[in-house]
């Protein structure tokens, strides 16, 4: 059987560290295609994996005749880039935050409908062992009724982790829109949809941008959520946890709380009312820091779903109601009223 | 010299396991007057304190020639029998939350300043040794600028703790007013004023009554916090922490982070951007839990202010504060909207 | 209603330990009759447990007009005790081993048959949360097919736990029958039957009398078994493990290995060929030691079953089966041939 | 002094890891041939070791001048190589299990004491520093009589160790003879047999082919000893302990009870019946596993009693006897009877 | 068997934690007598123990017609008291430090030698398991020649252990004489002795008082040692360790090192220089802070050593040596000269 | 700005390990030429590192223009190199200890003074992160008023450092002049100096040299101290802790206690007479083992010191003081007295 094509556009930390790796890795893919508005990245990129080197999208997209187009841009080019392959007829993988408004999100949706091709967010969070498994033990009834939950994603900044560091995108805001809420809330966001199982309708938020200089862009946030269920909890997303990262989530039900990401030693730690406890050692969890990335599982699925023409787990609905939470969250915070979604 | 005499008004768990038993531990009290409207309540504790029993609480307050009053009741009754005894010119230590209404907090602190009396609140997380602590760091400028911080307090409900178990007047939105907000979130807004030594000017909410049965109070409570030097937080308060008491406080600054009450060996662990861990062993966290109660401090600073007439470390002021934070929260929930202290 | 009347025939220290305060803890039931040969052991429990103090067994039975007999006996009384309690139309809990030979089981059951009345063996391993969710998971499929197991059962010996110490009548042929391998053995087998959800078809062993001085039973036991599905692993017994009770079971399948009762901290701890670990700290087993022996659930289970008409767990079919598994070995011992069931 | 010359025949994963390095880094040996059947493997290691490489074992043997031979080839070739080597006047030393018969074995030992030279079977597990330690504290009496044990020695099978993986010779019938029990069961047999210092008189045992696929042998095996002094255990080995590897023996005694090999801090541990306990930090044990494989004793032990002229310490005898139990456990199966040695 | 009476004279709290409960636990032996100048104190005491209370040391020694006597007084009595029981045909247990001269000491031996009864000093510290175990192991030439060593006894004074707290006579110069080095120093001066089974040959010293306040004696000391073997090596005393008491002794030699009391789960631990390492845990080290203190072995000793007539394992010339390296290192300090022994 | 030029002279184990790659990664110095009286170890750096090579060590110093010389040679070189570079007008630092006696000492500072030049001594143990918080604790009165204390260091020798192993010149006496003593003793004199604050002023000591064949200088050296404050403690050094390095120093307080470089975990535990303990898990103590030797922060002072003309903080002054006491300590073992410093 013949490999799928894949062009990689962007030549950042997010294609070098997830996505040029995975494909490689996988044996249905093929990387013909590396873009970068810096010659110099993409030629790097293009001589490591045996691909061609570009530094027009448009041309990476079509030239090279790629099925599958990877979008690891700023997120202000992930609608416009998106929008572009769907039409050129290609299977889409696009960073999060999906893009910068609804109205973009859902032009992404339509142009991939319309061709008739697969759109998939990397919301690499649903595939983490410690959150499979929580949703699996809420979904067989394990914990009863959720009352509330809390949910953290933070750490230093992008700054150790952006190519261009302390010059990232990620701190401009007519580049990034969104700061740490986009970059770590919206994660949350979506990994806390996936294990309860439930949509939230309604959001209030404060906001900062309190610890970072050159920045234009919110580094704290702390959010509240109610579902339609009546489940309450915080999302709090940090570009200012420079101690140590917190990706915990910690979810409170009639029968026990599980605790995910939340201990050094176990992935998940399910304690129950009648005082038994039980302690998950799974896979680790995908952080930015250096260790054990072998893959986020993002790539394979996605590669998955387009050789089954199966919906990808996190499609562009999927995409779109996550970052309505973060979207709702800041205009919560410049409101001050609760936003309903 | 001659001791103080006092006058606990009310026999539920409070007075049994911490008024009554800290004030006998003082060398410098004498019990005289212990009340409750059920009489073989008052009995028992009048004779294991060779106290007077009563059943009238101004009989108890006034007969008894008492210098200071405890008052021990349901929180609707906080106020009049606070104001009452401030009346005749009773020093006042008074549970939490300090009252029902900004209103009946305000009588309060005007009848002990009329009657040049004491006025005390038992907030009692104030002398936990890791909270006296982390407020002693952060004062030194260990941990710099604070940007963030989430604290919480949520245990498995009044039903394990309370004299009438699952009929207790916790239940009742007519006696308490405020369910896990005020049992459990008047704390954690007190003690985080305290420990940052910064109040909140902006208050957001969701708060739901959905985990107890017969309850008509909240049970639980998300909430965020704006400080006026824009330091933004997450205040929780639950009865739905059954599986597992959680007292937390985790506070996020520009050189580290502090972590208090957070792990089960050490009440506060201090980390740092630079990469040193400091771990402190300190004496034990206050709970309403079995073992080693010794003292809240709350008497015995109760006293010393009396004895040495200095003021209250947390005097009507401070737990008016206190209170408008939980009444701002509950408020937010209703009209979906922040609220601006 | 009215409470079930209980006689307990033998007031050793399984009736002391066991069955009377476990009677005494259930709601549904009255002790109304204890008996023992020696007058001053009964006549102490009749004092505790407000019953009557009988030395002869079947008045004690008769006279009691006990609905529920308890047969806590040298294992040679085992059979016909309960054949006379079944024929006075009583429902019986016996200690295991059941009886000493497949008739005189055979004439247990009957007897309950024909009086329509329960017969229950007390087998209290069943109830251990360990072996209950061991059985769930492996019934669940978690651990694929079973391949193989270990599982034992020793400790310092009966003079440790027996009223008579080292003049027990454990030690003594004509009474006990079965060393060892009756009193911790037969415990092993039913206990693996159960979680394994099969029956063994073939069993080799060895048996020893090694370690104990005036003692003419075994002492030591290691025995082989296979299945009916072709499982195969090992069962051994001990009364020479003086130096740490072991109660350990290990079982080896497919996708995992379970092991039960093996680690200091965890009850429970799953091990996956895909790398993963699941820890299960669950309540703790019933052991001899001191300690927290709150409850094997025996009684309560026994009383459900009659209260409820329902069959009961270790019914006498199932005793008989765990009691064929110990005289088999006890025979393949002496013929030096594998036994077939 | 001149340094003994070796030739090394078969060159899969035993000779890889253990017997080439182990060779190289003993200063009194030459490595001069290397031999396999299938060309490249033997080229390869010629290349690395710098010796000559051959694919007919008999000029391996005599065209290298080889002094020494180690015979690294599947079960059924141990025995005709090392006579065909030892008639050619070569110290011996051939993997375990020494043959596939007692006739063959016997061969082995006639051929070596025919021409004056050392055969040693390459039981590695006799210098694991928690095996020898637990020979010497028995020896001294430290635990008094031994009463019984438990020896084990289980792994994922040999598709993840041996050159060929699933291919592999270990799973064909008429290569292997046995599975298991030859690859580990007979390291358990040989070194209890050692620590205890006894011979063992009789075997019962179950074996069964039911993990593998593509496979005719043994891969689970469980088995009883008995020995002249009347000690009895239970030895097993297994393929399918894929989710851990384990390699331990418990050892109970008369005074204390010695576990090895059963813990992940400690190579041996021994617990007393007066409570006191002692753990040993030793060196590690050798295994397939990854890791510190520094040296397995074996080749040092085997050169050394050339050099000396000293009897090795597993020589022929030594591995018969060994070999006698695993035969004799295979016969067991088949007759169902308890075997004689 | 007549049992064997005696009479203990001083009722404080070594008395009071060791003597009388171990004379009462011992089956031989009758507490016949008990003495203390304070008359309620040898009242209680008599009571408690069913004995004859007497305030006269002589009178208790003589009129109780006791075999043996136990001096529990303060220092400057321990020499005028034993020799009194000597003349009086008594034998004789004495606490420590012996006496508070080399001639005081020098009275004892000949007095008991003269009666031809038994001496024996109260240095418990040589039946303290790891202290056995240590001098086993260098006996044995476990860790071959010994180099050095350090050993300490601190605490937080005995002003947490005296009756008369901090009106102690441990503070009083002219009634203790010696202060930390006499309590707590000659214990490890003598046990460093017996250990090592060498005597010391040469002292340096330095000794301060600056820790107590109304105390005139010494309440840190430091001193050097030199043995007849040129094992050198430090030992210290103090009564300033308020943060936690050490009471560790190290010993370094040529094959590796002997940790005591330096690790709150192990006893002893032994580390090699071919880098493995033997924990201990034995039974616990006899302190004064509360726990299990069942036996030090003192008294069960001597009054083994009386019943068979065989020498005590710290007869008095044992004492005498121990006591000459405090008096020395008391020397030491004044004359800022090494004092040869 | 122009890069400082040094001369490193003696390219052993301390250069090798130490300052030539401190001084590498040092971005305002340039290493211009190495020394070494063999020339193949010169040459080796010199290529390593870019510079220029000598075998004479005065032309090193003055052909190479060096602005710095580090003295990295035998102890009886010290002090005449320092001398000639200080001679030249070259800031020099010399390695541990200073001089080999107090006249050397005093000409190194004194050409130095001359020359307007730095001299500072590697005494790198200052640079310990636990060194420095415990400094600054004390200095704080965080353990009030210092009592006593213990130091200490020893390892296995310098064989497994030096780069001649068992041939090194620390063996010899003419090179070396002092043994464990200058090599190790020396650090702590130092660093309890620094840490306390305070000189000391009289020293006993006892010296032997028993431990290592072929070598004329002490290897084990215990010492007692007394500061002009009356706090006393023991200095130990020992090239015979084989069994496993020891750094570790001891601090008692009236209020506390500072345990440093004594528990694998933590390199600083503070235990107080309140019962609380804060462990500081800080940066990792500088030893010669292998691991993370990022640097030992000499260099990096040194450099600074020149580069802003601020003193060192161990200056010709510190050294001299330090090596005072490891010299009176020499003349204490030899002259049987306390010595006064």
């Amino acid at each position: 059987m013949e490999k799928l094509k894949v062009a990689v556009i962007g030549c950042g930390s997010i294609a070098i560290h997830r996505h040029l790796p995975e494909y490689q890795a996988n044996p249905f893919v093929e990387i013909v295609a590396v873009c970068d508005l810096k010659e110099d990245r993409a030629q790097l990129r293009a001589s490591e994996y045996n691909a061609q080197a570009y530094t027009d999208y448009k041309q990476a997209i079509t030239d090279s005749k790629a099925d599958l187009v990877s979008v690891c841009l700023p997120n202000y080019l992930h609608a416009p880039v998106s929008v572009f392959a769907a039409e050129q007829g290609k299977h889409v993988l696009c960073e999060k935050p999906m893009a910068t408004s609804e109205e973009e999100a859902q032009q992404m949706i339509e142009a991939s409908n319309n061709a008739g091709k697969k759109l998939m967010i990397a919301h690499n969070q649903r595939f983490v062992p410690s959150h499979e498994k929580a949703k699996q033990l809420i979904t067989n009834g394990e914990i009863g009724k959720v009352y509330s939950f809390r949910t953290t994603f933070g750490h230093g900044g992008p700054e150790g982790w952006s190519i261009d560091g302390k010059e990232s995108w990620f701190f401009r805001k007519e580049e990034a829109f969104i700061g740490a809420l986009g970059d770590l809330g919206v994660h949350k966001a979506d990994v806390i949809r996936y294990i309860l199982g439930t949509e939230f309708t309604e959001v209030a938020a404060m906001v900062e941008a309190s610890a970072k200089e050159n920045s234009d862009v919110d580094d704290q946030a702390v959010t509240i959520l109610r579902s339609e269920k009546g489940i309450i909890g915080t999302l709090t997303a940090s570009w200012a946890y420079g101690a140590g990262e917190d990706n915990s989530t910690v979810i409170y039900g009639e029968k026990g709380m599980l605790r995910l990401e939340d201990d050094p030693a176990y992935g998940l730690i399910a304690t129950y009312t009648d005082g038994s406890k039980v302690n998950y050692e799974l896979g680790q969890i995908q952080t930015n820091d250096s260790g054990g990335q072998s893959s986020s599982g993002v790539v394979d699925h996605f590669v998955d779903s387009v050789r089954n023409d199966t919906k990808p787990l996190i499609d562009g609905e999927e995409g779109y109601k996550s970052l309505q939470i973060i979207l709702a969250a800041l205009e919560a915070n410049e409101t001050k009223k609760n936003i309903s979604l």
